[in-house]
């Protein structure tokens, strides 16, 4: 991977604190309704993020592919669920989206590996 | 709506069909894989069709729309679970979709007044 | 032209009704903020109306150029500065935006000869 | 079909007739690229409209998929080699790309008929 | 920032010389009716240059995005006025849209850090 | 060039092999048919890599395109055909497929160098 979860997350929190700070008006509304939009609500915010994670897949996005499966790890999808949520997008996207696929297979391997370190380090806690 | 719900019915399995006569093995195995991404799995049929539906939201295409809005309305999505896939289409989207989410609305509400005659036809059953 | 202007400007009007019906926050919210969007700011909103109406072009959306060409009418442009914005669109999109433009021309043509009737019918009045 | 191939043509050339008046040199000079780019060249141009019509498929704009099988049956290209094209354009593009490929085999099966028509009118020439 | 601005200045330059050393005279004839586009006619350089950046902004291409924002820079526009162009694509384009406008904000603040830079030398020379 | 031949190439086998590994059928099945498109058909396999460079150019993804110019190269297109295929999709696709074009003409400037090393080295076997 070109660039670590870890420069993901901080490249991305400084960028969107850079963007606050411009204080413009319709792009903080913006910010905060794209946030609502994966809140609990008819439908619960993981499957939400799986429909992100598709839209972000079909739109062939790396840095939006890499947020949503964030989430999705986040709010306990299995590997099952995101793996069909990528093939949807494959059937729906066609052969464009392969690189994509890989990156982000990429991304879940590395989360899967991050996860594990954490319950390492927990389960070492006296 | 420009054209109802059983026009495009009848347009797309007519054209369906001419194609199944062209007899090309890619394009026939092609159709076989887009049936068989939406069948249950890891994620059920119904959920499939949600994430088939934003996709095709953001990748703005009415007839696609349209397909996974009349098998989201068959497996039993309700409609505040539609329109919460439409609003996530929308934020990722961007407003290039409004008018799909019209086409869309337009569609659902053709949906559910078929549904809702087929129903009082069933009532009406001596 | 398919459809008149009359015609997209009350099936606009009719379907954008029905979505506030739907009244969903984060849609609602959505077309506030689109609105809000086009207002005179740093720029004047017969600058983001013809920014609007070229990424209307390049993301090849018949009834956003629509929407926007009657914005920039109404708000004064001149024909030479929509045409110099269906340029640039035309060199950044590139050809698959013929069609587009085709509609774009059909489109404008109209709204002049709205305005002209306007303007005929007034020197009319008593 | 919506619309037939001769009221594509006549509403095609009546608009490109309404542009050239626009006058505008950089739509003009665009409009002499484009119909250089097909002429025969290091590739013939009947390669080169296969070429420009998988670009249409996949960037999905009906009327540019249009405009190009008429080309490609203009310059002798046979059925086999029209619908490999699409294959590619469907595993390049994705299901996204099958209402298009239904609308190109209708456009292809009338000019198929137009052609048989004609050369039946040839026959029956005294 | 992955690359620095003249590193995108020097790979641009070298690229496109190599391209014009290639000598196709159709890509030559494009290239010129480019950079035809942005100079004033109708409307002037500047709204061009914005226009040029919102639809590279919609259509999600960060080198497009550099360039234009190197022009609009060098043609006097404020952080405003590109802010709000900025805006006018997020909501055109959705949050699809949010990690290019991460980048252009970031090259954004590199053009003005640039430029303050030059206009201290400036009052430094003797 | 950000990245070589060489290791693009290791980049796409290794995450291609990881993407087996995971043993989706649907995912599996459509690698295949993806594969057999551009086998001999109705038309050659040369010209149908050149249909896919087209549809990578336009969709403007940097790997496919790669992907496709190492096909080519192998099949044994001529530059003049590789850049006649550029020039269409440049018409088709506009100024936006410029950073691609240039990204493109590095690689095929690379896949050359290779070739004649790989010449060299054959002249001097004993």
């Amino acid at each position: 991977m070109a660039r670590s979860l870890d420069e993901f997350r901080s490249y991305r929190t400084r960028m969107n604190d850079r963007i606050a700070e411009i204080d413009h008006l319709g792009i903080k509304r913006f910010f905060n309704l794209d946030a609502a939009a994966y809140k609990d609500g008819a439908l619960d915010g993981k499957t939400k993020e799986l429909i992100g994670l598709a839209a972000s897949c079909v739109l062939r996005c790396n840095d939006c592919i890499d947020y949503h499966l964030i989430q999705c790890v986040d709010l306990g999808c299995t590997d099952g669920e995101i793996v069909d949520t990528l093939n949807v997008a494959l059937i729906v996207g066609g052969s464009i989206f392969i690189p994509h696929m890989r990156h982000a297979v990429e991304t879940l391997d590395a989360l899967r590996t991050e996860r594990s370190a954490d319950s390492i380090r927990k389960d070492n806690t006296p």
